[in-house]
């Protein structure tokens, strides 16, 4: 028998530390695995040791056993400090990979604190989460019938984009490779920009009405619609900050053409306003079709 | 003992058959009730009466029996039709309501149809409703824990408004009463508008996507956030024609502060997104508390 591979995880918020769960709970087809753990809030690590998210807390970064994995799992903003931690130990590493939400940031940080990308980076991006948050929320479902997005750069070794990608299916997760730029692209449209227009919302509507008193009247439509606008604040105003671009290229797209419905009603234009609901019913209803049918495999 | 209270429900959809079965199912506490119902889809009345809807169906509404009162569950722009066919019964009315979601509309329809306003008329607006459509669709609780908005006028009879209320507590509904204007303003907002940017959204993104392959990499968020682009187009383009003034007054409003944001994602300027996303996350987190008490009372 090969030893078993140590994998370490730094940060156990909710997408580490549901990894850490998850990989411990199916582990790998042919090789046993060893989880370790790190997080800068104290004590988080040795909660996710009695909670079967690890089998091991690290409390010094600078005092490891032999590591063959690390993931990253900290917000994309405390990417660089992380890095100048392990960089010590990136020439002996498999594989590094992360979780973070805009992939262009994580490159450019790698980047400007290594002056070079290692060929054991392989960028990654789990597309899941849940409403709570922290390491007591860890599911060791979470990625099941979900999309890990991977963003092999030039730079990365084949062997450890397999590896990685071997850790992800292992956990039930579907994944696909595309590039930064794309990457950060879909998701600007699917993810950033959604969360962007219910913090807006919301807030229009919390500023123009007394106590709130307007939500009062709000059924489950706008329930669902604005569920989003309760998430972190710090961590998407990192990920506008970071996404910049496809962010804002998104944006005014959308913008363009909310403007287009806004002088359809102004001047009722019944028939154009029938045309684009009908198109996006279409759109929406082949989405819910698809997500039955993923949930199905 | 009294006559049964008789209620014809004009229209047979979700709301009108939900109506129907939820009244038959509570009654009133003094007074027994007799539930007829009429659709011009011919044999919905039938499968209406098959489904425990309906006491009775009514197949020609110009040979009717003593009525009281009468719902219109039709849509909006369909109410003016059924008021040339019902004229004749309103002298004798207790009370008239309808269901629609723009009170302004109907209320000039039935200005415009009858020359006045008749005492027995009381508008109103359940806020409720189900991702299916259709009497095969009704449910008994389906308005229990929600809001019902009455807009009573000048020119209502207050024993109307009265009898109205009790029939919608007795089906669990939360009863308030407002200004037809302040109505329509309300759920510009918490309604109409949230339609309008989801339906415009994804069909932004359907449009610039090839085969709509970036609703692939979609998560929850964008499910929730996205679902309500699945309503009937039909019946929201009547809407956004029949509640013009409300709505662009919101939408401007809102994108005003989206091109704030806009601007703060440009220029870097992350103070003022964590702002409004701070400010937003708690009027949603409120909100959320406000729907986990309404649930448990």
């Amino acid at each position: 028998m090969t030893e078993p591979l140590n994998i370490l995880i730094i940060g156990l918020g909710l997408i580490g530390a549901s990894f850490g769960k998850a990989i411990r709970h199916q582990g790998l087809a042919e090789r046993s695995v060893f989880v370790l753990g790190y997080d800068r809030s104290q004590g988080v690590a040795e909660q996710a040791v009695a909670l079967g998210v690890l089998d091991q807390a690290v409390t010094d970064l600078a005092q490891l056993p032999r590591i063959d994995v690390i993931v990253l799992a900290v917000p994309v903003m405390a990417i660089g400090a992380v890095i100048d931690d392990i960089g010590p130990l990136l020439g002996s590493l498999q594989a590094l990979t992360d979780v973070g939400s805009v992939k262009g940031q994580v490159v450019r940080t790698v980047r400007e604190r290594l002056g070079v990308i290692p060929a054991c980076f392989v960028p990654g991006h789990p597309i899941a989460g849940a409403e709570q948050s922290g390491v007591t929320a860890a599911k060791a479902d979470l990625f099941e019938h979900h999309m890990h997005i991977l963003t092999p750069l030039p730079e990365s070794d084949p062997a450890a984009v397999q590896l990685i990608t071997q850790l992800w299916q292992a956990i039930g997760a579907d994944v696909v490779e595309m590039s930064v730029e794309r990457h950060d692209e879909v998701l600007a449209a699917t993810s950033h920009l959604p969360h962007l227009l219910a913090f807006s919302l919301v807030d229009t509507l919390a500023r123009e009405s007394e106590n709130r008193e307007i939500f009062k009247y709000a059924a489950g439509g706008f329930r669902d619609f604005s569920r989003i606008a309760a998430s972190d604040p710090t961590m998407w105003h990192d990920i506008f900050l970071s996404n910049k671009d496809a962010t804002l290229k998104v944006l005014r797209r959308f913008q363009a053409d909310l403007a287009i419905l806004e002088q359809a009603i102004e001047h009722d234009d019944g028939d154009l306003l029938h045309t684009v609901f009908t198109r996006a019913k279409s759109a929406r209803d082949q989405f819910t079709q698809m997500l039955a049918e993923r949930q199905k495999n």
